[in-house]
């Protein structure tokens, strides 16, 4: 890695904050598995004009305004230890959670949807963040199911990987509403300790639990997934509300039940949230 | 948990597609430890009202549009094993990726910035997430230091937790990108491995590798955290460019490098970041 290209600074116009002109980049082409890498120079047409940005609401942010990164600011940051990591410094970026706030005009927060298999907590998130996208709002949903796709997909299902599960997803869900977003976590999440944990990692009114206190007995005729059948018959062990126990919240911010053994629709369950995050001042920024 | 409340249906107008009306949330107020817990019914004024969302850009979303977790619709969810989770489905959500790019007016992808402590990545990922901020762009920084203080605390610095540090990243960064957000991880990443499991985890050219090429000599005459002297002296073991090797990308998207032994600044370097973003069609949806 000898010939190095990067485009001079010369190139972006002293002075000019926001601006565009011709760029450079370099990559690497393989040339296979064993070979020796060889260099190309690509030149890079900057189509960007400010007209392109007509409509958008960025807002000017000063240079190294909160950054406490530069190293030719500071010399030295603060470290420090957290858990198993040690000699971390925490980086504040000139971009918080205020800014980016401002730019989605709303408040990121933690929808956090609680109950029993069956009782229709994915279904809610689904239809919370499609009656928010309509009304123009970023929201992102964190079902556990699918983060056990992913990032916790070396989890199973025995008490502590449970509460790890819950946990990640916590600390998950706390990075997207710091990013400024409606975060829409729809798991069981069984245990009291656990929940409150999640609770306790963040501000205190954003994290908005909610509770599908839906009884067994419906979830059970539901069993969309097969599980309580399975769990009956002793084929899967540990299920919440057949050999395992459900806490329901003491404090949650909303709780959706039946009304006469009926149960709402989701649409009118997702607008009861968005009434909620309105009254609380989340749908402005 | 006797007395239930719920808002009826009949609330919210059939066929209003977008609409608030009144609404009520139900809490818990917790009486202390061991207390009985009682309910209170309190009333939510809903001051939205549609003007409220001129200049939004919501779109109409079929119900259950794409929805596969209405427990109405469908019967039995295809249930399948991941890692260690068993008996897991994926739920898709009407709104996905392809309407919240539409909303943001970008596409999500991942900044990957990989080097040295003290090449200058925590610098650079403010400076662009500052330019892209500036612009009308959300983006959101995912430093590998700020993520060991909450997600990755249980992690030291061994071989299988660097790995597992990096591999959750790149799995928060892959769902932050499928939130529609330009993501910008920062963090030393230093086996190719590693970086190549992360791009692997997306569609490829959504993972953009910046290869922060700054020599040695450079970073550890800044030493920003103090830790190359705690290095060589051996108070800290195993550490990359010191007693542990940082492995160079060989097919880095971007990499930025001095030019006659002077780096660039940071915004210059954003720039270059953000040319690239703009030829490649991230900064539209």
């Amino acid at each position: 890695m000898s010939s190095v290209f990067f485009c001079p600074s010369t190139v972006w116009p002293a002075g000019e904050k926001i601006g565009f002109g011709y760029s450079s980049v370099r990559g690497w082409r393989s040339t296979g598995v064993g070979g020796v890498a060889s260099v190309y120079l690509r030149p890079i047409r900057a189509k960007m004009a400010a007209d392109r940005f007509r409509g958008r609401s960025g807002e000017f942010i000063e240079e190294n305004g909160k950054c406490d990164c530069s190293v030719t600011e500071r010399n030295t940051l603060v470290l420090s230890n957290v858990g198993n990591s040690t000699n971390i410094a925490w980086h504040e970026c000139p971009v918080g959670k205020h800014e980016r706030q401002k730019l989605l005009k709303q408040k990121g927060c933690v929808i956090w949807i609680t109950g029993l298999s069956g009782s229709g907590k994915s279904t809610l998130a689904c239809a919370l963040s499609r009656e928010l996208h309509m009304l123009g709002y970023l929201s992102y949903v964190l079902d556990g199911d699918n983060v056990r796709h992913g990032l916790n997909k070396d989890l199973g299902f025995k008490a502590e990987d449970r509460s790890e599960n819950i946990r990640r997803i916590g600390e998950v869900a706390k990075l997207f509403a710091d990013a400024g977003i409606i975060c829409i976590a729809s798991l069981i999440s069984p245990y009291r300790v656990d929940r409150d944990a999640c609770r306790a990692m963040m501000p205190y009114s954003t994290f908005i639990e909610v509770f599908m206190d839906i009884p067994l007995e419906i979830c059970e005729s539901r069993d969309a997934k097969g599980l309580y059948k399975l769990a009956r018959s002793g084929k899967i062990k540990g299920f919440t509300g057949i050999d395992d126990p459900y806490e329901p919240p003491l404090e949650s911010e909303i709780l959706l039940a039946p009304i006469d053994g009926v149960c709402p629709s989701p649409v009118s369950m997702a607008k009861q949230v968005i009434s909620y995050l309105d009254d609380k001042g989340f749908l402005e920024a």
